[in-house]
């Protein structure tokens, strides 16, 4: 299996998928993670652009791809999905990971609608939304057990030492966030996803 | 897997998911078929049931359960959801595929009402909703491709003889949805389901 | 203030509100504690009726109704809906707690049936549902800090043995969910609700 | 009756409404089409200009109007409003026919935001909006029966060769939404439609 | 065009659609009026009767059928069904009105599953949804200038003294909800309808 | 409690919220009104920011901060979030009234989006969104009412002379709506809210 994540800023992949992520590469699946500002608003950009790489590693993502938008001004526009689009068709992932459109970070909502523009040519694509801190009536109908990987995703998201201090993200909110929706199916640690669109070969084989 | 169909009455399965039940039976996957009621409203009891045993049959069913409501009257109550979850218990799916709550039928909502308390206790259970001739604003997210099957599917339906001769169901209907559906995903013909829950391991491995 | 909460059984209040109903009995409002059903489903209904006395007492409860629907069978009906409206009538309540509709216990939902159709000549009463095991698609938009008084909720959880035994509630769930709520609104503690009706008096003073 | 519609591209009223187009022009009601892009970025402008023209004339519209905007960069802003309203004003029509806000694509929704901006002042106008193959999660409540005319409106869409040549449209997926929307109301073919808001002097006479 | 009215109690025609109603009897429109309870619950069933004749008379309502349902306890179920079925068969309504499915009364809810079920086998009926005192969350889109009429729908009201007496309906009510969707639409009094499916033939001519 | 209004131009904050500004202000409660533009598109600006003023005295309103968006292009991006962070941060409202995001109007959609991502880290912070002349599919839980305080607001209104004669605003459709949503709780005028956070310690004390 191919997946790819799609997030506005470097540490938004580990936050929102960062235990299916390594769940998945773990399982020998190929991650490509593609980031699309590399958040000077919140910091460094080299900085940042470090600690991704960083956050990547450690839960086993094969590629990172930039995409250099500025950050808080990602614009829904033919260039953003192309980008998107080019590097869709170029990995051919069967499952895409991104933002729910229920976000109160502009960033985050444009994103999705980037996404779901470029997929709409691989209607075979399955494309997840994850959870985070911006998200807001959140619906998930997808849980993933992560009790195996919780503490490679904590790890992942201390690697962004400049956003844990500014106090952006923390392993505590990532923490109780696994522990509910693990709650809700029954297992010590989960992550939760709503669908755009599920491959039912991917469900059901 | 083990797969459980829950749906109303005796030629539900059939239309709502046949096709795929088709391609799951034949990948080897046991499928138990629970009928809710036998059906009276729409004909001879013991006709609907010969006809729901072949088209079973047709669509490698391993096990027809029947539960004896009264057709029209399906009552969500204790011993409904009881007689359900003691299934699901016994069978132990892994996936349980019913009707969609948004359904002018009152049987069809209600068995929805019964499953998703059924499985309360069963959380890792995912559940599909299928699509049929009085399901309204349908938003499915899981696309099954059923190409391959869809000449098995049309023979199990027309299997519901009593049903097909009142007119209830009819080949032209499911032909036509299933390529409205397999337009959506980019194949020839397709099921699509809504999604009250899916479970992570059954979807990402 | 007066306070009303109007759940289907014995341990629903404490569950789905049981901080908020301590901080307001602390903070001298009286709260009137309706159960629709002595939960003989999950137990012996006399047990279950000294449970819930003594949940009432460890929160500050003033007065606990009964009015004996049969368990999973409550009935949205002119006479369910009549006993509490008068409960409402007699007490004249501020803010009335029950469940939300998005809950897959069928006596869960009637009850907010039987709720908002008692209110609906008393426009005046905020209405707010709760969140327990069995909700689904909870949109809360009112967060209470219940820090102060998580531990005397877990107390009054723990009260309902009968249920803790059976696993049908457990202070971890309790837990997780106030710690998920409260790390929404930046507190330890939290529990959450949606709205039906808020009145602004009450909101605004 | 005068009807407009009001789409992003040069092909999108044909595959939106072209046969309720058809339809209305056929019956002496004036058609008067706005068109947002010439779509540079699916094709030669020019080119996309003469098959929207000839396009037009296969349908009955009795007027086309281009309004300049750039593909895939429709921005919602006083321009574009005022622009759109100032053909409203200009035209009077009873009917708008434009795209639905659930669509992946951003020129798509945009100009739905812009046709209900536009509108505004003039709460008599009813308003549809139709579905293409970006429309998601649509929710018809207008079927138009097209039965007769069903084989115009895929000689309009065949006019767009710019466009079935790339693949972006095509007669087959055309015909199998139709066949699909006839299917749920008892016709042969048929289009159908959301609505913003209908006038109940046009509805019921 | 035939015209069918399908509500719970005696006076909840003339309250949710009486304009409307009156309005197309004057355009020589047959309107059939469909009772489903005599109301037991709001006074007595020969007084309530006759109120809903001399109502009907009062908007030139052709006839009116009473189903005879008991107060506070329609239920869906196959008789119910074919009830209404029957009627709609036998006098082949273009339009059928009935209740919102978001209401806090149950019959009114109850009322519009019965409706919906019926008219199943009926694609080519539109159906709207009207608004009354019990309706929450009402979202039209239907608006129909009832300025010319709004006094014989007021009479109509005055008639159901037993009502009016009670303080179950008044005239108050009725301006204020006419006003503010006149506002809506820029004329003096309208009254306002949700859409469960819309003819395009109805509406488009 | 120190209360703050943001809406997009200078006779909004009347309009949407006006009575319950009143009420807040002379309650002792500190007013901060936010005019997001100086509404170029509607008037000279200079006219404009005096109705602002006068309106604002009229009301109670403390202070009025004027952030000079251009009108109709208020745009979501970082500068805009912060100006409104910043003066959260420094005023620590209590209540922030604003725009539904259910609105035509592209500038009121955008301030509700702006405010949300502004509270975001004020999570202690109540948000309500009120009702104007462009919002569609309102869905109020708050009410309040202003029956003691119309006539201010109405005076308020007035005052914005440049937009009461271009009929951009109208005591009538204030008045209308005043009684509308006051019907709905059983007093004589209202206005209502949307919620998209509530303080419990602000509704429950």
């Amino acid at each position: 299996m191919i997946v790819m994540t799609v997030f506005a800023h470097p540490d938004d992949m580990e936050v929102h998928c960062g235990g299916t992520v390594r769940k998945l590469s773990s399982a020998g699946h190929r991650v490509i993670e593609v980031i699309m500002s590399k958040g000077n608003n919140g910091g460094d950009e080299e900085v940042r652009e470090r600690e991704a790489i960083e956050g990547a590693k450690c839960l086993g993502v094969d590629r990172v791809e930039f995409l250099n938008h500025e950050d808080g001004r990602i614009s829904v526009d033919p260039e953003s999905i192309d980008a998107v689009r080019a590097l869709i068709s170029k990995f051919e992932p069967d499952v895409v990971f991104t933002h729910s459109p229920n976000d109160t970070h502009q960033d985050h909502r444009r994103t999705f609608r980037i996404v779901t523009s470029a997929v709409s040519k691989f209607p075979e694509v399955t494309v997840l939304m994850g959870e985070g801190p911006s998200t807001v009536g959140f619906q998930p109908v997808v849980y993933v057990d992560v009790t195996d990987v919780l503490e490679k995703k904590l790890e992942a998201v201390r690697v962004h030492r400049s956003q844990v201090e500014r106090g952006a993200i923390s392993e505590e909110m990532v923490m109780k966030t696994a522990e509910f929706r693990g709650m809700e199916i029954g297992v010590k640690y989960a992550e939760a996803f709503e669908a755009f669109r599920i491959s039912g070969s991917l469900l059901l084989g």
